[in-house]
């Protein structure tokens, strides 16, 4: 459990930068990480290489104790790159060039910025591979951000078809496989197939799919290329990326194989405004981030790379790219710095050390201020420092952090990129985000003080005595085998509509949805009823309480669904079914209802639930137990989670923003 | 009166085509329609023509005893075509070329598509001129679907000087019509006009309109070009196209002058998703369809072909397309069915006959699923099927299919394209949508129990007791004369506000508003107070009833208004004259308002009305009467209305989605 | 105290302009603006010139006695001479040229239109220069109409490395002013610098701030050019040009330096739409426009000629052009046209004699309408007209035309285009728009019945009793010593927050806002908490009264703020503070919380306020007093306004849209 941070020497004279790397020390922090976006101080023109700054750099920063995490500068080719290159820029679907002028403006598929990359990161990695103070290597900069993974440049729409004959052989296969018949869609050569843009109307639907593929792929190339350049230039320490919040546009288990660690990038108050919560929850946590945002996205990453990860960039203050850019809680910076060693981050990383007063971020907070005094957050950082040394002393559980230190949870969540697509491209119903339907399942399961965990459907073996697929659109036998294989080892399975609706080629499974999942969950859906936005179908809970369906309901054929109906909504349909272990939700559930699903699927599994109040949220580490508070009021903890509580900090009354930490008994 | 399907065979192995006949006529289908899609299956590359697939399908059919409707596959030219005529796209506004991909990829004033298409059709006429079993053939599919008919192309460019050279004779007469001494815009070669796109501010009002009748005519001259081809190839048989619903981008009464049936295709639940309805309404009929909206194109297709029409495409289940996609309440296939016949139809065909499970339309619903069985429309289709057959016991009307089955209404009810584009081009007020007006006045004339009429303009006799023009925006002498003869002959006649405003051209009349109109009308408008949402003038019916006006008030000339006010707003302002027959309405009001005002018109002109219960209709089909209830909850149907009825099916009593039809006594 | 009238011989036949002329006259109009959109009629194809009609109108219009204000044409270049230059059409940010079709289709970079546009315009002044008629020259037309300002042509994106040059000298210099180390965005040529547009995410903040100057400064270069060349030409009359409403995109302070009168263009209902006020208050004032929406304006485009100002295009009944155009309240006309005298106009000019039934603007109401009768503005012209008669004979101040008859205000609003794109470039919170937040200030010193004076933060001396800064964003050491010595001289002066927030390099200044205001202040800002739109802090006035932060919270830094705190909101937070006669304000207050604030502030600076009735506004102009009636009711004056008043016209009650004219005794 260490502390880190986003330094930028390049910003700042060096005669500060013993300074701050004497601070650094001083606030608990030993990791440092620099150079992600640094290439025009490190090669101002064409081969005119000046690694001497950052020779200077990296030795300030060791000589005061610090390691240093080393970010290959890719994300921010210069502009004599892009005059000599311009053929590397992204384009966009209105054919637009994405041109120099912030960030992130290449193309994934560019074999000649691929080329450039190779080059700019050997040489980094040559000059550095065996400084001792180096700890690991970042690729590049958060893949994907400012949507920069779709793109249908030259290089992009010479590459799909290469990649399309690779994928299904002969062109009969691939028309086979699409459905080109429908609209004369029909090609004879792999390269009459265009990307799937600038359609009249919307293209087919299998066409997009296997774009977003493709584009996923292109990051998986790309990664592994520098990588694989790290590697050949004999670095051996870990290599890491920085992930982000809420996105899903690319596969990221395809590019964590490659990586040693998984990391990404929390920002709870920014993301709250770009999440589905409704107004009032977004007034409600405005100071302090939805309560499963930064847990969900701990939980994901965190089933990445064997367990391991990092928060590498974690929001110390107001940031400055919302649309309201809210001055967080006092007390939340330490909670969400907690919240991700509570989860089993190995580090947390702030970002940034100090806020520039320049360019596009120079309204996002630092450690420190414009002027190098001391921000809102630093006396949540020394606090922080001094608990994580009474958690060492408390428990050794502190010195595990190069292996997992948090137990299997009792749930596990199947999340599958691909699933999230498929709904983008098929809404059917207006607001159907896979992705907050899955965040949904998440926090029901959070409100009821579970541990979760994050499963791939490509994971061979699920042992949890609980496993739920809120939304797993592309199902296929191999996974259907699988969840057999669980359930028959006493796995309970929760199964949400929409499931195995769809092969891995977009098509409607021969026998109707679920499709492979038919068999196991004992349902056909006949037909699908999409809900307008003021439409909600109700229904009546065991305990009285009224809920509702939303956005999306499966209609069972009732002659070939052999599962019992377990309950039904008000006008008679089926809304819950099971069969021998496995319970189909056929609608998308308001919050509480759900919640009071999943506690009666937990009590049919033995597993324990808590009843936590609003805001709060529970997490074990090894023998610790953590408990936060997002609420901007007071709570208490309920007491038979706490009973026989040996407090770290805090105790059973949670302050605002407050965090207790216990040994449990 | 009968039933029809649209039909794959190249979706579905050829093994299965026989069973699908067999099911068909079972079914109490007749009417087949296939191969307007099929041109990749046709010529899957330049020149290499496979019509065998199609020989054997229609084969199979005719086999079965099933009559053939052939369409033309010119909405969907294939790949290689695109790839070696690149120049047949259309363009958009922005001037970004709309590609390839999905549909409808064509300009309609493409000279090289056209020739193409000539090709195309010629070859398939040629081979299937003479099939006993093709009854009728379709040209294209859905003109304009997808928003096609406005195209900015090089070839559209080119043509559009031609065509005002056409219309204008000369220069100097262009420059007069249109005004253009405005902001320095005269011309002095047709050539340097531009189409009205790309410009700093709103274009030109008068070269916005003529752009679009020069599309409407492109549209026209493409389709009489198909209808050339055909009957050059020896076709007798019925042309026929498929128009759309809520569609006026171009001049139907225009193109259906080439065909020998309208036909058009109903999807209420898609469109009620795009309808201007409110939120209230849509959440009400939103697994039914608004009421007044297949009703309202079944009467405005009648008036297109000297009222030979059908309905070529029927939803019959949830459909794809809509934001959100509602499963229609069961009985709604059947009731849509019999609505039609109600109206006139001579053929009602359901769209389509299995669902596929591949490609844009995978959800869309068809009378088997995808895996070959029964749909839920199934069951009332079969329904249908008996019900006909019983009528045809009953009624000798069901022999009449090739001509007009339906007696003259007693209201007509105008519609002009081109005064739907006037307003489009300068609505003045916030949501002035001239074809919600009109639908707002069908609906109310509806909710009275009447049949209705649509009349064009352009028809030299208009002989109904009560004759509306809602927005009849731009009036000449002609239309004045004609009103005035109808008057004269004891037509009571309604005119909405806007009515008259403009010239052909576009410009304010020499005598002010309402133009052509105002001896006619004895008004003079003054200005206009445009609405904003929010605004409602107020007005107090004799009945007691507090109405308002929205989106728009003319303010009258008090001088030189020679009609008498029947009826002022609760500020004085006039809000109803009359004189001499001829009534004039000053504002768009609320429905209720509406409804008592065409109330009050109908009993001056001797009129029987009925109260109709909310979501009720009513409809006469020579001597047969047809109810429907598109409430989602029983109604019953007033007493006079069904005195000493003779019940086909059904009763006083309307459960939701329930019709009754019985003979009048 | 004149009236004049834009008009447009062109557009009517010869035999009118003379009974046009006398009607004119008639009517009490002296002064005629012709010319300004009438190249396509001087010159109908390239080097063909046709003077002799404008010759011709110019006589008719002298013979009767009128003034002319001629404009030069080149708002609108006509179609052969864009045929040959296309190179002079701006583009936009998404790249596309801004062609043809409407109006100011040129980019005020063009060096080859600037040589087209000196050229008419030295023919038409050659022709003209010494006509006795002619009073004024008019350049263009309202520069920047419809988003015209930021072009981003060839010659654009040319010039502006240059313009950089010459700003910073040199490339390191622009490198430290922008800090383009930040994201590698450092340059070595001038010439590398592209204009921010076509960025995958934002583009660097302070190169888009220069762009902005950049622009703004190609229209005073563009303006410069037409002055010079009518000056060059012997012209030796006033030059105006007509600038507009709620329109900030270039400096208007520049411009203006090259004119000898300000005037603009008054159309109150079109922009009550386009303005940020709520749904209510829009309602509430739909035919009479919003009641600071003239007056602010008045006073701004007073502060740009040392005080003379005309308003040149004064709405006269609907307009065409808002989203929902209104008829105006009878008397909002007259209204109108005498609150711009109140304000100091020499002239009052109406746009247009007579409506056009043609072309863009045939909704736009004129005096007369299209049939040239008399339209409903024509009795409250002739009552104006006799109004201003009696006037004269009442007082003297009607004499004094040619030189500022409104007496220094005792209150100064600063207001800086520059400040206003630093928001629109950072707006870190939603809505937070500058200009609004101005006319919020404004609106609150004119509801206390004060005379306002806008002044410029370049204004070397401030001697006012109130000086008020809403967001002055942009401060340096210049404007804090004058605002110093303002404060030593006796100026209480008030700073709302953002304020001092930046320097002219876009960047935070060293000691952290309100930067070079920070000593004169006694306050530094620690953070900023970004209001959500349903985010509002609470603040308990003194008067009991409950107000509340919107958008925008400073959090002070508590130990660096030497300033007393003379209110806080509920939470805590300092509100206001106050230090040696400097207040400073954290947060933008809803409308009455910041109305008692501007109170006391007013009472510490001895200033007396009335508390005037909703919609109600008071003006003095020398000797004279105005009050308006903005509500669509009768109000009441306060007594103590109008004791011992000399009525001119009207009286202490106001009727809706009333006007009360009275010598002060």
């Amino acid at each position: 459990m260490q502390l880190g941070v986003c330094y930028y020497p390049e910003h700042w004279p060096r005669e500060r930068w013993a300074q701050d790397a004497l601070e650094m020390v001083e606030a608990g922090i030993r990791i440092v990480r620099i150079g992600e976006f640094a290439w025009s101080r490190l090669e101002p023109t064409s081969g005119d290489l000046h690694f001497e700054w950052l020779d200077e750099a990296v030795d300030v920063l060791a000589k005061a104790g610090l390691k240093i995490v080393m970010g290959t500068p890719t994300a921010t080719p210069p502009k004599w790159l892009v005059d000599a290159h311009p053929e590397i820029l992204a384009v966009d679907a209105q054919g637009d060039v994405r041109g120099y002028g912030s960030r992130r403006h290449y193309c994934f598929s560019s074999p000649v910025y691929r080329t450039l990359s190779e080059r700019i990161v050997r040489l980094m990695a040559e000059r550095y591979a065996h400084h001792p103070a180096i700890m690991a290597w970042q690729t590049d900069n958060e893949y994907g951000c400012h949507d920069t993974i779709l793109s249908y440049s030259a290089a992009a729409r010479a590459r799909f078809p290469e990649w399309l004959e690779a994928r299904y052989g002969t062109v009969q296969a691939l028309n086979d496989a699409w459905g080109t018949v429908f609209w004369s869609m029909e090609v004879t050569r792999f390269d009459q197939v265009e990307a799937p843009v600038g359609t009249v109307t919307e293209p087919h639907p299998a066409i997009v799919l296997d774009y977003r593929r493709f584009c996923s792929d292109m990051v998986v190339e790309y990664n592994r290329l520098q990588v694989a350049t790290l590697r050949t230039a004999g670095i051996s320490v870990d290599i890491v990326h920085n992930f982000m919040g809420l996105f899903t546009e690319f596969d990221h288990f395809d590019v964590a194989q490659d990586l040693d660690i998984a990391s990404w990038d929390s920002y709870p108050l920014g993301f709250l405004e770009r999440g589905a919560h409704d107004e009032a929850t977004k007034g409600f946590y405005r100071q302090q981030g939805h309560p499963d945002f930064a847990g969900f996205h701990h939980d994901l990453y965190r089933a990445m790379c064997k367990g391991r990860w990092w928060v590498m960039e974690q929001q110390p203050g107001p940031v400055n790219w919302a649309l309201s850019n809210a001055a967080p809680l006092p007390g939340m910076v330490r909670l969400w710095s907690h919240e991700a060693f509570a989860h089993g981050a190995e580090v947390v990383s702030y970002f940034r050390w100090r806020q520039a007063p320049f360019a596009q971020e120079q309204m996002h907070a630092g450690l420190l201020r414009c002027d190098g005094t001391p921000a809102s957050a630093w006396t949540e950082l020394l606090q922080v420092r001094d608990e994580l040394a009474a958690m060492a002393s408390h428990d050794d559980a502190a010195d595990q952090h190069s292996t997992p230190v948090t137990e299997r949870a009792s749930v596990a969540l199947m999340f599958d990129y691909a699933s999230i697509w498929a709904c983008q491209i098929q809404p059917h119903a207006e607001n159907f985000d896979a992705l907050e339907l899955h965040l949904s399942w998440y926090s029901a399961l959070r409100r009821l003080g579970l541990d979760v965990d994050i499963v791939s459907p490509r994971d061979e073996v699920m042992d949890y005595p609980l496993i739920v697929l809120p939304c797993q659109v592309i199902a296929d036998e191999t996974l259907a085998t699988r969840l057999n294989a669980a359930r028959d080892r006493g796995s309970r399975i929760v199964i949400g509509a929409r499931s195995g609706s769809r092969t891995q080629d977009l098509q409607i499974p021969e026998q109707l949805a679920p499709g492979a999942l038919a068999t196991l969950t004992g349902v056909t859906v006949d037909r699908v009823d999409g809900l307008r936005p003021a439409t909600h179908p109700t229904i009546t809970l065991a305990n009285g309480h009224r809920g509702h369906a939303l956005r999306w309901r499966d209609l069972l054929d009732r002659q070939r669904t052999t599962a019992s109906v377990v309950m039904r909504f008000d006008d008679g349909e089926p809304a819950i079914t099971h069969q021998q272990g496995i319970s189909y939700l056929t609608a998308w559930l308001d919050e509480d209802s759900l919640l009071a699903l999943l506690e009666a699927e937990c009590r049919a599994a033995n597993i324990a639930t808590f009843a936590l109040p609003q805001g709060v949220r529970f997490r074990r580490r090894g023998a610790l137990c953590f408990a936060f508070n997002y609420a901007p009021e007071a709570r208490w903890l309920p007491d038979e989670l706490v009973a026989d509580a040996s407090y770290v900090t805090g105790g059973q009354q949670l302050p605002a923003a407050g965090v207790s930490i216990w040994r449990a008994s």
